[in-house]
């Protein structure tokens, strides 16, 4: 058992949506106090890490209801309950950006705000990318954008590119491209 | 206008807790189709990426509820209502951690999860520390855990350190590292 434990006392679904539930909870704290948290569930998602033959990072521009603007992220989306993430991997860049990745390679998972939610994000490299027909579903509306390291370093400084898996994909490439990999 | 914008038709508050307020929005798609999007409000945090005097980098390990379990991450804090971000990533470092940064650099910002959640979070790097005594709120459980480079990315690779905002610091942290910065 953890020494930081907070024992669940009771638990209360407040909200049942399609994409989240909402949970609130009454833990008794390690010093013996009581407190609420207030927790957001989530099936977890993925995001695909791709660098086409031209040193490009590929990116979809995206409108999103909580920011109330469009941003560039890495192509991602919502694991449906029970899906296997290589698959949902594979679905997400296809549909999104028309790319196949020959390889696709799980690099990092993060929960993306541990603090109130449970939302895991598995983050891939795809490789070996062949171009077809961007098949975005009827209600998604999103646009391909190619960038080189450099143009996305301008597009996180100019606050196009703003979100957490896209941010640590920036990283990671640089990383890879000052190792030499 | 965005040619993406999701026009809203209603807005209900769903929830209101002390960290975060649960919203479902009626929208309308850009193909004049109608939509929810449900949506979690927060006021925004902090983090801190600091490394000491002995090049390692300061985490702090505490329990996270969402996931009933104790994970390793950067200091980091919420935003009051209205606080600056500086102010707070300066507090949150010292009562945390015990460290005093002589500077505070916002490094990046990023929405952690725009599919679902409004949260920002500042990114900042921390330099010329000193030490002294973490005073953490009372009903705060956190133990100071200080990494090298290496470490930090075993932690990563045994799930330890498995949150969006740790993991980006150490993909910075790397590429510092190989630009000999």
């Amino acid at each position: 058992m953890s020494r930081f434990e907070e024992k669940t006392l009771h638990s209360k679904t407040i909200f049942e949506g399609r994409v989240i539930r909402v949970q609130l909870d009454t833990v008794e704290l390690p010093n013996g106090n009581t407190s609420t948290r207030e927790l957001v569930m989530h099936s977890g998602a993925v995001a695909v890490m791709a660098i086409n033959s031209e040193n490009r990072m590929v990116f979809v521009r995206q409108y999103r209801k909580p920011l109330e603007r469009e941003i560039l992220e890495i192509p991602a989306g919502k694991l449906e309950p029970g899906e296997d993430p290589d698959d949902c991997a594979r679905r997400e860049m296809e549909e999104e950006t028309g790319y196949q990745a020959a390889t696709l390679k799980k690099v990092s998972s993060f929960y993306t705000s541990p603090g109130f939610a449970d939302e895991i994000l598995y983050l891939y490299e795809g490789t070996g990318l062949t171009e077809g027909e961007a098949r975005p579903d009827e209600d998604e509306f999103v646009e391909r954008v190619e960038l080189t390291l450099e143009e996305a370093f301008w597009a996180m400084e100019a606050g196009e590119i703003c979100d957490a898996k896209t941010v640590a994909a920036l990283y990671w490439w640089k990383s890879k491209v000052l190792e030499g990999k």
